[in-house]
């Protein structure tokens, strides 16, 4: 499963080129990784009172075409493994007008103990339900 | 005392409109009174660590002129009142080039503890050194 | 009239203060605006290809209470005054769980001729528009 | 040759774990390839001036360690290949109390024609001294 997130190009996401300012793509990485977890029931509120952070270690993304103020945007986020480790997503961004791919994403992050810092293994709770997305991900592909 | 903050705009700042985005005029002026209170001695760091936030409570700013990209300016940050529940600052953003003021705002933040989200006193070690501080710029002024 | 305006708060949004970071209410009553233009016909992407500018040149916010990572929250713009050279608008931001009122602000924007940088009048087919709406609410306050 | 540029942490570059917020360190190697520039006689408003753009096509990011509000930091800009139609950089975000290397990453950008929006070789002006610079990066490796 991945999921779909819309999204409309603020003036504040512009730069002088008239185009978005490649930076906000990467913050819009974040938001279609929140809504897919949401979808699969996980919110980062709850894992932050558990004591758990969920770092950033990559990011690629490649930038096809440029996406101008107040265009329509429609941010695919598809999972690509969900370990009890680590999370890494594929994201595609399309133009909701004619469909044109202008971005395609990559990210990885990590999930840590709140306290010490250090990388730690998912509680069982939050691990289910990514291990649910993940298998109905790759059931879907074959 | 004022205090004068040297800033260069980034490319990232600017909006469609060729010109910084107003909203980041905003940011600087915290850019300004953290410099502020470090030339005064006190870091936002050690207030949280005691427990202490500063939430802003209140914003004012006229723009009269615009920056773009790469111009060199300077931002001036002028104490108005400093007390144990709250400080408010001036500010004066001007075009090195030229002089011109290109920003005049203003800002109000309270002291709260971070625990309850209450308004609290500032402690004497934090108050001295502002009562200090606005002393200085009153007997400047007269 | 005024318009709502939904949104939710990004993780990016957040400060270490665990809150939304001030400057970007500021950025949210952009899009107030911009809403609001579109809701009576008019888009700023028409502007600019007349030639017309519309710098910001005042802003007033008083922050009541914190938006947190995740929060729903909901934009009231409300115009205030709309003639031909210049739009007032007032913001209410609440949140949307329990209507509580978070932010309450002010903007002025000019219209300006994007090749002269001058204070210009709107035309006609812009202003009328304006006109529309303004009377609308001044009849619905009464 | 490499740049280095230095950078104080703002509070609003950081999010509610308490961290910078990864985009922005995106930002920051934009700062680094414009001073890489500037320091090789290329401004971006000259650039841009000459009818030529400079979007970003590609971008990666490997994010080791976590900045915080406050800390000094270097960003160190290696070109990696400067040609007439593209220019392609190495990046490394150092802590400055220690040494310690928080980020490391790669851009790519192309010189496109502002008026057709098509990829376009870069005047012979500007490729010079990007030639000089690289000629002399290469016999330093030696």
């Amino acid at each position: 499963m991945s999921i779909k997130t819309k999204m409309r190009v603020h003036f504040y996401d512009t730069d002088t080129m008239g185009v978005v300012h490649h930076a906000n793509y990467i913050r819009w990485f974040e938001t279609g990784r929140v809504e897919f977890l949401r979808s699969i029931g996980i919110t980062l509120t709850d894992m932050m009172s558990d004591g758990i952070l969920f770092p950033l270690t990559e990011i690629k993304a490649k930038f096809l075409h440029s996406a101008k103020f107040d265009e329509d945007l429609e941010l695919e986020t598809i999972p690509v493994e969900l370990t009890k480790v680590k999370m890494e997503f594929k994201y595609k961004l399309r133009r909701q007008s004619n469909g044109e791919i202008l971005v395609k994403g990559y990210s990885q992050n990590v999930f840590t103990n709140a306290a010490t810092g250090k990388i730690s293994r998912l509680p069982e709770k939050y691990f289910e339900k990514m291990e649910n997305a993940i298998n109905e991900e790759m059931a879907q592909e074959q």
